[in-house]
């Protein structure tokens, strides 16, 4: 598999932007919390590099690629000073961080998914790969935090779904021969879109079938 | 080690009504709490695969066999979909389902216990492993969904201890040459029998001696 | 690198020293939440083991050493049996055992880092890592246990901070040729010192900017 979708320094760009965000929603939960600094480092941390390392350890990439070069661990550290610093500004435009935190969704949930079909894993659980590097780090912040993890809260837009769908249109693209490069980045295009509208528009997953309408 | 437990289709079979027991109630403790469909899902993969992609990580067999066989992904997925749309059914024979749930738990802990001797571990830390996998997914349905862990809830009829024994009886069993089908078999037979026993007549575990008896 | 601070009885007796003192924390805690017996037995491993495993899992070093000798098991489970008869006892001296659990933060710290460095990691990321042995256990208790977590509180005496300077102290200079023992032995010694007096004398981690102050 041709892996230039990841190689390529415009994609290191927009994953460098896409830890930034959720390293800042980390770090933001983390002040809403009026944990220490530590906490707000840690959480930073945690939510922009959690699902990364839980895919490499998972495939048994070891050390995950976050221990091995150091804009990974610098990049959420840089987000906690300035949310440590700055947070009432950031508190202003989180409504547009929303934005870049669903590019770092949708990038990391294309890449996680390339990293796993490289690792020799079938598509289907490639796919799953994809979503957990996605969503594996807020939702680690939000166990850390004690709060109900946003990926389940029925008042959230739709955030794994279109991770899901776009990791599965990848991992059956490049399996059956299609370019990595070019079907990844039409298939992050489209997990950002449908993340944004659903953003924009108060698109929600549905919750179980409810008793009294059974 | 003769891994003839693991590789005959009865196992499967049974492995595989475990892990639908286990993904179960992954997805019913998801509808109590009123999560999404996202959050249906996730608590069942993570019930009933977390403890034995725990134990593969931690024995270095990567990438773990839940992303090597479709039918591991596929069946909590199926019972997401069971719970979503019967949970009133469900509910009404969840009595039974720990009648599943404990086959679930016998074999994953004798299982999980003979994957970890067959890596060359010694019996005592296999058998922690062991119930580690029979345990381990539960423990993170409940840290997830902010419940204090059944395995650690003095209410809870005894859960991890038969588990342990039996997990410890296989290991010794099989490092001492004994058939790892038959005492493997055996051991199951006894944890589940313990388990059902325990719900039966409400064994628990002692706390902590009372400082009023001290 | 030399790893003579590992390899010495001295340091080993120590190492369990820390050991008991984080496992006893982790059973103090799961009595005072009435968890049953397997709770305390659960809370002592995971507190005691649980950033040692995380991190030989995250470097690749599998299974991980709690699983390769018998004594980092077994330790834990005599503190686990310890706090369960003794606890009123064990209460008694709890801000005496703060004294231990620094001697454990601060050889987990240094020798975590060590261990990264062994293993072909980077300075930063190496200390990243002996942080996380130092703090990991810790974590994964006050998640089990539904607290929030000790390292991030804002009431915390110093834990992080003086773990995070000793574990890149130790990283630069032996990455620059010191020896290790010598480093590692300062670096834990200065390390502990810090924790001690930050707790006599109630020195706390600063949280985010005040909005008030701004």
């Amino acid at each position: 598999v041709d892996r230039s979708l990841l190689s390529a320094d415009t994609q290191h760009v927009f994953e460098l932007i896409g830890i930034f965000a959720f390293a800042l929603s980390g770090a933001m939960m983390a002040i809403r919390k009026r944990f220490d600094v530590v906490g707000i480092v840690l959480l930073a941390e945690l939510t922009a590099l959690g699902g990364g390392i839980l895919r490499d350890v998972v495939i048994g990439d070891t050390p995950p690629v976050a221990f091995r070069r150091l804009d990974y661990l610098a990049v959420p550290a840089a987000a906690a000073v300035v949310a440590a610093i700055a947070h009432p500004a950031v508190n202003r435009v989180l409504r547009p961080l929303l934005v870049f935190d669903a590019a770092g969704l949708a990038l990391f949930a294309v890449t996680g998914t390339l990293v796993a079909l490289d690792a020799g894993i079938d598509p289907v659980p490639a796919a799953v790969l994809g979503v957990m590097t996605g969503v594996g780090g807020g939702l680690m912040r939000d166990v850390v935090a004690r709060e109900i993890p946003v990926v389940v809260r029925p008042d959230s837009e739709l955030y794994a779904i279109p991770a899901a769908i776009g990791a599965l249109t990848v991992a059956f693209a490049a399996d059956a021969g299609a370019s990595p490069a070019a079907v990844g980045a039409a298939a992050a295009a489209a997990v950002f879109a449908v993340r944004v509208a659903a953003i924009q528009r108060g698109w929600h997953a549905p919750g179980a079938r409810s008793v009294n309408e059974g």
